[in-house]
Formats: structure tokens, C-alpha cells, sequence
């Protein structure tokens, strides 16, 4: 790959919240290899291949701190229904009868190329069919951490906890030596795994220097159900059997008392907050302005597309940053900035990976996008933060590099055929729900 | 123009919750001429122009019911803010140094392009500078009702209350006959308008047979205000007044009681719900899933750019009905059919003109829109109701008419030049906030 110097009208240091006019980036292999200004750049590269960028902003690229990739297949396939009746006669029949590892590649190549599209360069995935997980990222050069999904009951990828288990060592071992590819260990939730199985999970995520990722404190029911059943709340259980010693990313936690939010930021738990998600399935609106004001590191997840519906970063950080104000009454709470932070560093150090991405620092890997603010509906550009976070469409994205590659050049995808994409889908549909 | 054809996939008709596929919708002239099977249409009108739409759903153009077209030109100037500080120390002081009927025509046509590339084909609106927003509106071939401010206090388009409504009669006079453009009194807020002028309102509202237009119970300071000075809250005051006997646009309505809302009900106010300017604002949570309960008619706005940022009805339709779900607990609260509902044919009976737009009808208007479901984004397609309000992007829409006028043929407008939009924001911006 040739050095590439990014010429943007403005660079976003979400490091330092400066806004950089009259700088390149410099991009070199895989790494940024400089930020300097512009003519200093074009001294020191005289070589580079130049990629004007005159009314776009320059940012690292966002990371979906929690989703469901290959559930793209199962978009609008059911809504408007209540948490029970939608899985029960809904999602997990569909599930049960059609998921593979064909239906988990396909689907996640979807999901993946909406996400680059959108300007979303790395995601922390949670499901079945590990392998075809991975080798769907790695097909299209996608940053993905590949959360194995275990839980007790039995599904056609595995009969029981232990057969889980092996499952994700087996891929966990294929996969070894990837850079772009990662995995965590991936509980389902507290309602779904027993004391015995966590407490496995626990000593493998040690042993292998894991990350663990599970559903926690989703729902008032959830909640409800450990007191019956275990007498105290989730996380209470699972702080009792060590599961916050590890490194932990806790999807959701809607429902979050001020002690458990003192005891998430003293453990340093990090949270996925998935905001669309939540108030689609009406488990409830999350304490995030709370959490923040403690400390707790939070990212921004779509989760799946069978419950958003959409794998629309922009959108989440939008909707993070309005409903924060609303829920606080407070307007000056989650301000575009600790929002963009959210829906990119804080992403990057909830899973481990803040040494490589989630900002525009020398040294660290490629992973940045150019948005195009002279759209309508960024016009006048005062101030290209509050348009980031507030006024932009996910479309104006126009160009992405993942590890220096470029994924999308001027709104077109590098490593997708969009019609191959849209015929799978279409091929999955008449399967699923046949006329 | 010619008789024209149009063949879409997915033909969506709101007031009997059907999705017709094979057939076609014909426009002659300016309207409806027929809904039928496409080989019926090929056969009755052999000569007229087709218009192949094979991934599109068809639908009525968005109506937004609440917004202030030229605050465009203020998109992002001010965020992050308490409302006083926002309105004291940037909005008031800008509009107060700049708005001016130029200032108003472009930013009024910005909005207006930004709308119909989104799928908007009708707006309601209130601002100052009446004759500019009928202007531009009349310039491009929009629909739009014009809300005439009235307020106590001066600014440079008025000194008082009286000099505001002389100016509103005025306009109203001068675009008499106009199809395309209709006017109501818009009385600014309970806050900002004495009960003589109120008084007057009322009285010309009903001998020239006009609408009016007012935010009310948009914050919790408003009533708190009242109570004090007042003795009642803003509502009760109105109604004592007499305003609820005229047609009435309420709206925000954010802070409703029981009794208030059965109050609206029984009255027949028309509210307009504008969920990510009551977030953005702290304003609070409208209960949208009671007041529809109630028989109240809801429809949806953006409210102004300054305070969303993004004139998207598709946005606000998505999270309207997100946050009912959220805000009720129940996630079957308002099912995608009905918030297509209230982004169309509520807006249109809000306005008095559900004899003409609204939905895809005979005889009614030709404000029709085509949506292309083959992004990625909307892939698969099980449901293209689910899809429209829970998935689409804007730019999705392709194709849109209004009056049978094409004003977007393929994602590119017919009566703008993008160019010259972004000239002028731009020549205001650098007069707004110089470097």
C-alpha cells in the first residue's frame, strides 16, 4: 500500500477536543504515521498519493460497542410485539430453524458492509457460529472482537453450556494470531447461564486473558427473576462470583441502582449503552448521564438489527445525546463532544483496544472516517462537532479506512458487491418467510 | 404535464392499513387520477409516462406539522445549553441582528429543499417575515402553511402585538387564491402574548376562517409562570379565553394531566408532537401513547433546525415511536402503521386539508413519494411498513411529487441547485459568526 495523506477540512482530536483546519493525516501501511500541517506533509511525502477532502470531517472511525451482526437476516422480520411473544413465537423459531454458519456469514457480511457504509470500522459482536464470524470480518478486512456466545440451553450450534465452551476454544485457537480479529467470552446473560458455567467462564477469561461480554440488568424482569431465584439482583450475583474481576463489558444496564453504579465504576466494569434498542423493546431508559458523572467507561451499541432496526452508529450517538437531556432535564448534559468520545474511544478502551484505535494519534492503526458536511442538512457549518453528533445523515459518510485499507472511496464500498449482498439477503428472506 | 404512471413494489395506503403490490398510482395534472392493477392502467391510459419504481414503496408525502423554516441558517450555531442561556445569549441575539426578509427566503428555501429530499411535501411553520416564507415556498412548488408570529414583544419585523397582526392580515391578503399556500395566526406562546391579544386573534381566526397556531405546555417553566401570574395553568387560561373554539395547533403539549387531555380530546385541538426538539431541549416526555388513546388527533414535527438539528421527518417518525415504547413500558405502543399515520394524515387533518393530502386517494392531491428498499439498510425486506418507520434512511427517498410536480427524480432535486443552497448558507454563516 502506498503512504496516503488525508487532506480534510477538519480533523477531530477527540483526545484533546481540538478541532484541527489546514492539517493532514498521514497514512502509512496500516498505522497513521503523521498529523502535521498540510504543506509540511506534502514536504515530508512527497510521493504520497493525496486524498482531497475539502468539506469533510476527519474522525477515527466508530466502534458499535454491542451488536448482533448476523441478525441483519432478521430485520423487520417481526416488531411491535412484547419482549416475550417476539422471541418466543418469533426470533428464536427463526433462529432455530434457519441459523448456520452459511446464515451467520451471510449475515454478518451484511451487517459489516452497512457498518462500513455508515462509518462504523470496528464492532464487538455477540452470537452463535464463531468461525464464520470471524472469516466474515476477515473477508472484508472488518475489526471485529467476536464475542462466543454461551448459555444453558440447547440452540443447533450446541447442546448444553460445556458443548459452548468448546466450541469457543476450538475457534478462539483457529483464529489465533488475526490482528484484526479479537473475542471475548461471551455469557449470554444472568438469567441464562448458571453459577457453575460463569464461574468457568471466569477462570478460562483469566487463563487466556479474555474479555468477558453478557447481557446484564436488561430488563425490570430480569431483575425481578434473580430475586426470586437467587435472592439478590444480577449483578450483585455476579459480583459474588467474580465475574468483575475480569474484564467485563456489561451490555445495556438500564436498570442501575446508585450503589451498582458506585460498584461498576470502582470494578471498572465498561458499559454498552444501546439506547434505540432499549426503548424498541421498552426495557427502559438507561442512567448514562449517572454512570458517566461516576466514571464508569461507556460505549454506544446498535445491538442487533432484529431490535433497532437499523447498525446506525450516527443515529445511536444522536439519540445518546438527546435522550441524555431529556431523562436529566438537563440540556447541557451529554454534550457532542463526550458523545463522539463515547461512539469511539470509550468503545476502544471497553475492549482493550484503546493502544490501537478510537482516536486519530500517531501510531495507531488507520481505522478513520471522512464525513461530507456540505450536504443540505449540514448547511451552515458552524461548528462541525455539533453537526457530527446532531445533523448527519449516516450516508455522508464518504470515505473509510479500516487499518489503512480503503473500504469506501467516495461512497462507494472497496470489498462488497452490493447487489451479491442484496441477493443473499433476498435468497434468506424466501427461505425464512416464504410467500 | 403529462399523465404519468407510477409502478412501485410496494403501494401503501394509511387509511386502510394495505400494502398493495401490482398495481399503479396515475397522476394527471396535479392529482390522483386512479389506483389500480398496472395492467388496468396500461390499458386506460396507454399514452402516459411510467415510472418504474421496482424496489420502492409508494407512500403520501411526510407532513411536518411543527417547525420554523429559516432557523436552518441557524443549524448548530448554539448547542448544549440551558434554554434561557440558549435563547438569551445566542438565538434571540443572532435573529435580533440578521433576520430579515432576505434571511428568511433563503433560509426558508434550505429548509424547504432539505424536506423534500427527505420525503416532506407539506410543512407547517411559524416564523416572522410571513411574505418571504410564502415566497419561497411558491418559488419551488412546496406546500406549505404559513404561521404568522404574534408576540408582545418587538423585534425588527414588528414593534407589538398590533403591528404583527397587521402585517399577518396583510400577507394574507396578498397570497389570497394561492393553492399551494394557506396561512394561520400564530400566536407565539401563552408566555409571550397578553390575553386582549389573544382575545383579537380569536376573533379574526374566525371571521376569515383561519387556523391557528401556538406552543403551549411546551415546558414545565411555562406553567409554573402561569400558576403564578395567572392562577391557572396556560391551558386553562386558553380555554377560558376561547382559544380552544377556534381550530387549534398545539404545539409540543408536553406536560399534559389526565384532565387535560381528555380537555383536548373533547375539543378537538390538534397537537403537534416533536420528540427530538422536547429532547434536545429538556423540555420533558409528551404522553403521546395517552393523548392518541384519548381520540386526540397527534401529528409530528422537527420543530426548528436550531433545536433538532435536522428537518428529518423520517427521524422524528422513527422516534416517536421508539420512545412511546420506552416511555409506556409496553412495547406494542404505537405500531409502525401508526406513526406512518401520524406523519401523514394527522399532519394533513391538523392543517384542515385532509381533503386533499394526506394519503395516496383519488381525487386528492398528487404529494407522493417513493422510498428505495434496497439499500442495505432495509435489506431484507419481510415488511415495508416496518421498514418506513423503523429503518429508512431519508436519502432512501428517490422520487417525490408534489401537486403531480416531480421536485426529486432519482435523489436529485428538480427546482433547486444545490450549489447555490450551500452559496448562500454559506454567505450568511460568514455574516453570522465572522471568523
Amino acid at each position: 500500500m502506498s503512504t496516503q495523506i488525508l487532506l480534510p477540512r477538519w480533523l477531530i482530536q477527540i483526545e484533546t477536543h481540538e478541532v484541527l483546519t489546514g492539517h493532514a493525516l498521514v497514512i502509512k501501511q496500516d498505522r497513521i504515521a503523521a498529523i502535521l500541517p498540510a504543506a509540511d506533509a506534502f514536504a515530508r511525502y512527497p510521493d504520497a498519493e493525496r486524498v482531497d477532502l475539502p468539506e469533510h470531517a476527519l474522525l477515527p472511525g466508530l466502534v458499535n460497542l454491542h451488536t448482533h451482526s448476523a441478525m441483519t437476516l432478521l430485520r423487520g422480520y417481526a416488531d411491535d410485539l412484547a419482549l416475550m411473544d417476539w422471541l418466543n413465537d418469533h426470533i428464536w423459531p427463526a433462529e432455530g430453524a434457519h441459523v448456520s454458519d452459511e446464515f451467520v456469514f451471510d449475515g454478518t457480511q451484511l451487517a459489516i458492509a452497512e457498518m462500513i457504509r455508515g462509518g462504523t470500522t470496528c464492532a464487538n459482536d455477540g452470537y452463535f457460529h464463531h468461525g464464520a464470524v470471524a472469516r466474515a470480518a476477515l473477508a472484508s478486512g472488518f475489526r471485529m472482537m467476536v464475542g462466543c456466545s454461551i448459555l444453558e440451553f440447547p440452540t443447533p450450534y450446541a447442546a448444553d453450556a460445556d458443548q459452548y465452551i468448546r466450541r469457543a476454544l476450538d475457534c478462539i485457537d483457529e483464529f489465533t494470531g488475526e490482528s484484526l480479529v479479537g473475542f471475548t467470552l461471551a455469557p449470554h446473560a444472568p438469567y441464562s447461564v448458571s453459577d457453575a458455567t460463569f464461574g468457568r467462564i471466569i477462570t478460562l477469561a483469566d487463563e487466556l486473558g479474555l474479555g468477558i461480554h453478557c447481557h446484564i440488568h436488561e430488563t425490570q424482569d430480569e431483575i425481578d427473576d434473580s430475586l426470586r431465584q437467587h435472592g439478590v439482583r444480577p449483578l450483585e450475583r455476579l459480583a459474588r462470583l467474580g465475574l468483575l474481576d475480569s474484564p467485563l463489558i456489561a451490555a445495556h444496564m438500564v436498570h442501575t441502582t446508585d450503589a451498582e453504579i458506585a460498584l461498576l465504576a470502582q470494578r471498572g466494569v465498561h458499559v454498552a449503552h444501546n439506547p434505540a434498542s432499549n426503548l424498541k423493546l421498552a426495557s427502559g431508559f438507561a442512567r448514562i448521564t449517572d454512570q458517566l458523572a461516576a466514571g464508569i467507561n461507556v460505549g454506544i451499541g446498535t445491538d442487533g438489527a432484529a431490535s433497532n432496526n437499523k447498525l446506525d452508529l450516527f443515529a445511536e450517538l444522536r439519540l445518546s445525546a438527546l435522550l441524555a437531556k431529556g431523562q436529566s432535564g438537563n440540556p447541557t448534559a451529554l454534550p457532542a463532544w463526550q458523545a463522539l468520545e463515547m461512539a469511539t474511544i470509550n468503545g476502544a478502551k471497553a475492549l482493550g483496544w484503546d493502544d490501537r484505535i478510537g482516536s486519530l494519534e500517531v501510531g495507531k492503526q488507520a481505522d478513520v472516517i471522512a464525513v461530507d458536511l456540505s450536504a443540505l442538512g449540514t448547511q451552515p457549518a458552524y461548528d462541525p462537532v455539533s453537526h457530527l453528533v446532531y445533523a448527519v445523515d449516516r450516508n455522508q459518510v464518504s470515505h473509510v479506512w479500516i487499518a489503512g485499507v480503503p473500504q469506501l472511496v467516495a461512497g462507494e464500498l472497496t470489498r462488497f458487491k452490493q447487489a451479491q449482498l442484496v441477493a443473499n439477503a433476498r435468497r434468506w428472506q424466501a427461505r425464512i418467510a416464504p410467500r
